[in-house]
């Protein structure tokens, strides 16, 4: 198993292999970066990032500085493909993952920072992850955000349930899966804070002689109130809606929609939280193009979260709130083990790396007899909306 | 939903409905039976066991007045039938959950009684169960004993579940299925005291014209020690031993490896406890035989656990220890809603009353990301055992 690894150890072996490949240029920006963020000067921000891929396209070289660890594909590799769609969705979730976790970290008492592991599967050559954890912080009790990058043979159960959901994969020939993603669930302290999860990956899957080839994309946010704070939920669904509408007029109200559905937990008749968006198998012509709403949907996570977290986690708790958060809590972990497609995959891939799946799971759950919320009260406010989903936007 | 009801008002309503049924001798015994218990006297209990249910039969009525709650059956059915397995078996689980809950009820403070939960399905004629819950006491975190009995159609994905068992269930028939049971998962407060869990149950399936019948009983009895004391998981096991033992030297090895088997968490490659004993699909040429066997197993209850509950539940308990519990109960949880069979048909069946499922889950419990015990320390030995099941008697 992979051994814990404090940050600061991890960063500075780190820093020793990238310090030389980082252009001056790229250096800069790594500073201007969080003031921008914070004054929310999101076209600047996006104008830099282009500046900053036009600077590795231009140089060949590829800034990692700011990133948790090294990415899990030899630099040399990623340079020599810089516009595999792989080497784009590997960078992508690299820095996602960077500027998530440095968010986060800003809104921490200083000596709470992320834990980073950077680990490999059992074959090295198959890939591996960088899982980051913030545990019992004074904001966020648990945060995970992991990215994994792996290569590997689709299992025959996979590759049936692959087949359940339409690819068409001859029987006769056996595939290779290429898959990066990232992955993060926050479940913060203050019962007045949600918990949010985000989901952004890419798949490749081709058979032995390198034909058959499909691809697609596949991802989602949402969001998981404890309370309701109808202009936290506006303030959440608005931004990933700009997000969708900048690529497509349907985006948002389908995977609106989808996002609901998914989030069903059908023995108890309720949602696991307000929804967001959810989308799986997205493919298209161009791939560029569905790289760009990826990319927009994973840009948008900060920008629809960080400002609810600066509202309430300083709000007053009482003892009823905190335990109706560890009630909410458990229905949290029986979504992730009964129904969460994500962590069904995982359990079905040979020597997954189970830490890096369960670190969704919050540090404390709580289950009571027959709870029932007060009709009228806040508690009760929250489960009607998780029963009856709304329009945010 | 059925509403909560506080063990001394539905009581006070129960007897009164009850009273008259009580025989003379039947009241005698009741009182005697704590003090038999209490010095271990399981011979004389057995016996006198033995009378009250020859009372019962000369009389054709049937003693409830300790009892939990009335039976689900209505008693004018069960007086007319005493020799249908049906009734046997629905009085045998009405007398288990009561000595079991009054015997739990013991090791608290006396202000800590279970709350009794009476509850009838969606349709009153398909049956209905008994919950028995004491949740925050100062011996037993969370203690619940349920009993169900019910009789209603088999839907189709239980048919198709029961085929792949090996049912032999002709496809153009419909079928009902009876099944009662009880089931319990008792979580206590101090670490040093294991997590129990058992269940017995007893199934009838026959088609419309009563056709095509099925019986079978199933069950078990585990433990989940937090701490590994090897004296307790001796007594344990050797009292299932003993059980086992009275009618078929096979029976605890083969049930003691099912056991294992069973209860295991493939992807962390490790067992949920120390194992007990564990069966399904038992029949036989002579019901009598088994639903004895069965009735040995669920009387091996208390006198397997209740002298570790009374050996440990003063230990002292280090913060450590605590948090250690806290960890080992979210791998409960797991096992509960990733693999458990029973919570899985509870799911599957159409208005399963979830609560009464789900009351097996802790008050409480932890997730940390790569928690490990330290190499030689009291919780690492218990996870050696857990990934390598012994031989205990």
């Amino acid at each position: 198993m992979a051994s814990h690894a404090i940050r600061g150890a991890l960063r500075r072996t780190f820093t020793t292999v990238t310090a030389i490949r980082t252009p001056a240029t790229v250096k800069t920006a790594r500073f201007v970066v969080p003031s921008l963020m914070a004054s929310g000067g999101a076209l600047l921000y996006s104008w830099l990032q282009g500046e900053l891929w036009a600077a590795q396209k231009d140089t060949g070289v590829i800034d990692t500085s700011t990133f948790m660890a090294a990415p899990i594909t030899e630099l040399s590799k990623l340079e020599r493909n810089p516009d595999d769609m792989k080497t784009r969705m590997e960078l992508l979730i690299m820095r996602i993952q960077s500027e998530f976790c440095r968010a986060l970290e800003a809104e921490e008492e200083d000596e709470h920072v992320f834990t980073v592991d950077r680990w490999q599967r059992h074959d090295p050559k198959e890939g591996g992850g960088i899982t980051c954890v913030l545990q019992d912080g004074r904001t966020f009790e648990k945060a995970g955000v992991n990215i994994t990058v792996m290569s590997a043979p689709l299992s025959n159960q996979l590759q049936a349930s692959m087949r359940a959901r339409g690819k068409e994969l001859p029987e006769d020939k056996q595939f290779t899966f290429f898959a990066a993603g990232i992955s993060s669930v926050i479940h913060p302290r203050n019962p007045h804070v949600p918990t949010i999860h985000f989901n952004y990956r890419y798949f490749e899957m081709q058979d032995e002689d390198g034909n058959n080839k499909h691809w697609w994309f596949g991802g989602g946010t949402d969001l998981t109130p404890y309370y309701l704070d109808e202009s936290d939920v506006r303030l959440f669904h608005g931004t990933l809606k700009n997000a969708c509408d900048r690529h497509h007029p349907n985006h948002y109200p389908k995977f609106k929609e989808w996002c609901d559905n998914y989030f069903y937990v059908k023995y108890r008749g309720e949602r696991r939280g307000v929804g967001g968006i959810f989308f799986d198998d997205l493919e298209a012509e161009n791939p560029n193009e569905v790289f760009g709403f990826v990319k927009d949907c994973a840009e948008a996570v900060i920008p629809s979260y960080l400002p609810i977290v600066r509202r309430h986690k300083h709000d007053t708790v009482s003892e009823e709130q905190r335990r109706w958060q560890l009630l909410r809590r458990g229905r949290y972990v029986e979504f992730n083990l009964v129904y969460d497609r994500g962590t069904k995959f995982g359990f079905a891939t040979p020597h997954a790396r189970i830490e890096s799946i369960l670190m969704s799971l919050p540090l404390h759950a709580r289950w009571e007899y027959m709870h029932q919320p007060q009709p009228g009260s806040p508690e009760y406010k929250i489960t009607e909306v998780l029963k009856n989903p709304r329009d945010w936007v």
